[in-house]
């Protein structure tokens, strides 16, 4: 299982102030992200609010997402656990409805030192023979590995086998590069460093864009693969306003109030998380239509 | 209802390598506290673990403890939820088995804006009759309330009370202290912060550090009081690398690590969180023995 | 030589839109200083703009100040140089016209290693048997030194006798403290950090606030050391707002732009430093009349 | 006056355990530049120990340059100031004898406001006709220059024309390329993001590394304007390691140990600056041989 290309995150979709998930609306965003070009769906995620479900609700997302998609592109799980404990369970329920890889996050309250970090995966991968995308991103998990340690887990841990980096610094990319002769995958996970975290070898974008521009983001990653830099920085700077706002002001709730001015309504995120007020859309709804 | 003094937090025993409760030796440490003079109980804080219980353990941790504690000192629970939601309910349930005062600390994954936290709060506060202290964790809860928007909610929020500072800057404890003329009651939460804190017109200290060295932590507070500086001073320094040791290596590992060595087995923190290792047993048997 | 209590930080006045200085008015100032009780007077530091000096001009900043001081209090001059050279040439004109000490401070284009900065110190302590006031201030100066630093050049070379300490860390003055059991004199050089830096053991505080507000900080210095801890906070809390607002402007502005609401005309600092612009000077005349 | 491609930076020799300057091998490492094709040559700038040197010997530098290079390329003299006044002369100086522009950095002790920042470029620009090069470089220099205040004088003072983006964040230069429409050219001052920025749209790179590697950042830059990204990608990761290790290890010291290594004995930095001590020595001479 090795992917490349665009892994597209769904949202999730609540009714009724927040409190039931919108599975009509999920599948239509699923449909969505396949129509435009996506190589990989990923349900869960930060986008997806996984952080903010109950047990139960993350199940049902999974099993639904995993069924939507029905193999037409690999689905991405991801888990974002504080206990190891739980972790492992969505690991195993995730390889029980037949998911293609987990992404793994391990958010935390109190700082966890390498050694735990090193067995959170390890007990999480021994539980599983899905393929596992370590995901870094310390500014929502709190959590930041280094390149060393991803790559150490890289090498020691068989079914962890790429790694999605958010952070926003190009510099670990290269280091993870560089630690591995290329070997190990990375995807950006850091919307407005694409264009330069696929000039330095990113297999990929893991990114909820192509809920709001469709094949944009897509054409960005293929005119890289091509070698066309002048097309693909035109596409970036066409993107990057957009890309920027709506990672600042908090992707669920921007995802959301996109969709809705596309005509899709998915509801508010989940309290204490607000929905984007009128200046916000406003400024959206601009650097939507000046795309 | 005002508080004052030492607020002491136990941590939370597990037994089963980290999968149940351990209410006997709960039960011990809280009595441990309260001999040492505590002027409240805090369960269910950063040290107990809260973040890393079920919502089924985090009540029973809630119902025992205010039974053990039974009215002799005011019981102070604590709250550390991601969504509203569930921090209500923890609300009412704590209000419901006669807790005295709830801590709240509003965790994230997605960083919220101040209206985010005051609705955070607002709602949480329309759901019970208890006084508020608003917690100010930044390192573990990834949320950052500065001092005028903790004075704002006093303000407009009938039972924010109190709040708890640890982000470890003492400029904040001025401000709120300047914000609100000295009448908004403001307590110590980074424990090497002690000695400046109570002459700067804390209230009081909240530590764990009366699991591992009795009253010392009270003697300091009350030198303050009655403002034996040389007293207080030497008191401090005396505590201070053992308080800067269990903080940088995190409370829950070092209490339970200390407890032992003090002939309490409290077995290990939940996983991820991994117990102390050896050379951090040693390091930590030097400061005690030292004191 | 041990100095304590308030170390008062001259300005230095211009003339003629910043082209000289106009010793004239630093004479007044200086009496100023003594007038309000200081301990000891320490021209060319921060506030007196040493770095923006050409090296004839700091010579007769230094020898005027030395004169017009008349050993009436010890008399410490500042010393911020980029290279070794011209900082030792100053430690030996300083002794030259009978300073009493010199503080130095090792500012930085490149960032300096321990080994650079022990080097740098210890070379200027060659060339001069005056004892030296190690003057850590990282915000202005690029160079951080850490406690462990501080200590090490304590022990090992002579003539390094004290430390004002200006990072606004508490913690640092705590490390100070215990890796010397208390024997290297440090000075608070934070303004809003003085009430809990000498309830923490300070020896004094460095400060230009006199120049605005007389003998308040030698009365908040002595009220800590007299143990009247209410009035202590009182004093503290009083003279805050100020304090805060003049650190945050720019000592050299604000504290010249206080001193012309008092009456005495210190012109401008020197460019590219601008004077305080109107709603600058509009709130520093409430802050000095609410005191 | 527009330049692009490689803007190659000599070091400044001494001799004389850094007292004099060594104007032989000045000349040679200027003609080292030339020969591996750099497109324009920028003595005194931060690898040229700018900020250590006296008034009279950054002249005899400047002069020297240009008249080495005698227009076989441009000329991009460096100003490091603390004062507007001696920023004004340097600029006047550099006019006077023939330069082609002058890179400005706004050196700092006290913080400066925008406004500060505006009118020190404002008035050098007054001073000379020769386009200004505006150099943001916050590690070194103490004050950052946010891409809204660059491109303010960009718009505001005709003979700012161009930027050198130290702080390596390429969002940085994302915002100046946005604010602009791409119409501020921008060039990469931060080595370990050259592939980056020149993917992004710079210009070109101010690097000090032709020093040692000869004709390879030409090679990248060239690879990129030709869309070759592969092999740009390629001739990156080859020199990384050595532009990662000299820049860490501080330009002036790395150079100079490394021309050593290549047998143009450059003498040590300035003190305090250190010359590179065994250790560091033995890494540089894997890194050059591996390249």
């Amino acid at each position: 299982m090795t992917l490349s290309g665009i892994i597209a995150y769904p949202i999730t979709p609540f009714t009724n102030d927040g409190r039931d998930i919108d599975f009509h609306t999920l599948g239509k965003t699923i449909e969505l992200l396949i129509d435009n070009g996506s190589d990989a769906i990923a349900p869960l995620g930060s986008t997806g609010e996984s952080a903010y479900l109950s047990q139960d609700e993350w199940r049902q997302v999974a099993k639904f997402s995993v069924e939507k998609v029905a193999k037409r592109v690999p689905v991405v799980v991801g888990i974002s656990e504080l206990t190891t404990q739980l972790a492992t369970e969505k690991a195993m329920f995730a390889e029980s409805i037949d998911a293609d890889v987990i992404m793994v996050i391990p958010v935390s309250y109190w700082k966890l030192s390498d050694q735990e970090i090193q067995s959170y995966y390890r007990t999480i991968a021994e539980s599983t023979t899905l393929p596992i995308m370590i995901y870094n991103n310390p500014a929502t998990s709190g959590v930041d590995m280094a390149p060393e340690l991803i790559v150490t887990m890289f090498k020691e841990i068989p079914n962890v086998t790429m790694v999605k980096e958010s952070s926003g610094d190009i510099q670990r990319m290269h280091k993870i590069f560089e630690l591995t002769s290329g070997q190990l995958p990375f995807f950006n996970g850091c919307n407005p460093l694409a264009l330069e975290a696929l000039c330095a070898g990113a297999s990929g974008w893991c990114t909820a864009a192509p809920n709001l521009i469709g094949a944009l983001p897509k054409q960005l990653y293929e005119s890289v693969i091509n070698k066309e830099l002048s097309v693909a920085r035109n596409l970036f700077y066409r993107q990057l306003p957009l890309l920027r706002f709506i990672v600042s002001g908090g992707l669920p709730k921007m995802v959301k109030a996109g969709l809705a001015l596309n005509g899709i309504d998915a509801g508010s995120p989940r309290k204490p998380l607000l929905e984007a007020n009128e200046d916000e859309i406003k400024a959206l709804e601009i650097l939507l239509s000046n795309i």
